[in-house]
């Protein structure tokens, strides 16, 4: 018996990981746009202050960036969509705020932040949960919990 | 009914995803040889105006690979391998044109620049299409349009 | 005749990018503490030799980590999980020693880099080569070596 991934069971995932890629995109526009506003010519990124606080803010995003992705298809795949949608639509609008606060100071960055690494946490234990199943079920034999995975067509 | 995702379905987004990380990585070396020929000492990033050109080059296709390989990847599975595979590789050439054309000035990073967004928003338009094609069917049992679907097995 | 992916062929796999995204997050965690150590305020990221240290070890791994995660999934995917679990291990182990060596000192980077360039190798050669034998199949109907592909459920 095996569980087959189909498309049905990762559509929500694709959504968040749609809107997340467009999000990255919209904060490099923005970084672009005070670029532009504040006469920043190219490529030096130091100088401006209120440039220097937005590219910060865009650079944290995109470190978490593959944090974020890595735990949230984890947590989608091995243990259920639905929450993780959840959790991932969370990550996305605490990142939205994280943003905006911080191109206003560097402390207002923090409300967002806390909430983007709650979310990173949710999502880090349902793929461990998820992934331990999994495992002991493969490796040792020891069925834990098989009814979330009512998601996936057996065989 | 659903739609398993099968390797052969995945093959040709398999070959240009090898393809962009081996880019990245292509990028990183070419950013560590001009950082050896103007002999700029690690771990300075700027201070050399030819190695602050090559590095942004760097920095912004970074920044664009997230947002590249999630639309990439959503319209690969959910709509189609054959026109994403075409889009993918549009977007790797565009972006081998911006990293060249920025390392020579900033003026000739934009006509690269300008077609790797054009084949992102293709990618996002497929992307979104298949995501909305599937989740009208599964949650309001609407079915616009299967045709396209073929490529994957049901059962 | 099709080779579906199922979850139990990609669990090691995930079980690597979940570590893979916690080892990320930790970097950005000490980077963050020796901000504070240092007494660097946000948002710079230049002025301070200890920190810049170990801001570029941290930008490092964040650059190659696309590279990794790209020929780390199409290696699993296209060749087969458990060598490409041990080669990911290696990778993230390598990474770790260069993280540590260079915030100590530039030159004590080099060895971590070279095992981390190693194991991307070693991914890059079995993705290529799991790409090549689907293809070839897919394709042009040759079928050069199947057995390898026994992980995998036949129909």
């Amino acid at each position: 018996m095996s569980t087959v991934i189909n498309l049905e069971n990762v559509a929500l995932l694709g959504v968040v990981t749609l809107a997340g890629g467009y999000q990255l995109g919209s904060f490099a526009k923005r970084v672009g746009k005070r670029r532009y506003q504040v006469k920043l010519a190219y490529p030096a990124v130091t100088g401006n202050k209120d440039f220097e606080l937005i590219y910060r803010a865009q650079q944290n995003c995109l470190e978490f960036y593959p944090v974020f992705m890595s735990a949230f298809w984890i947590s989608g795949l091995f243990f259920h969509q639905v929450p993780t949608f959840l959790a991932g639509v969370g990550y996305l609008y605490a990142r939205e705020k994280y943003f905006t606060g911080y191109t206003k100071s560097a402390e207002e960055r923090l409300p967002g932040f806390r909430w983007s690494v709650r979310c990173l946490m949710a999502l880090t234990a349902m793929g461990m949960f998820g992934l331990a199943n999994i495992l002991l079920k493969q490796y040792a034999g020891i069925d834990v919990c098989d009814q979330y995975l009512r998601q996936y067509i057996k065989f």
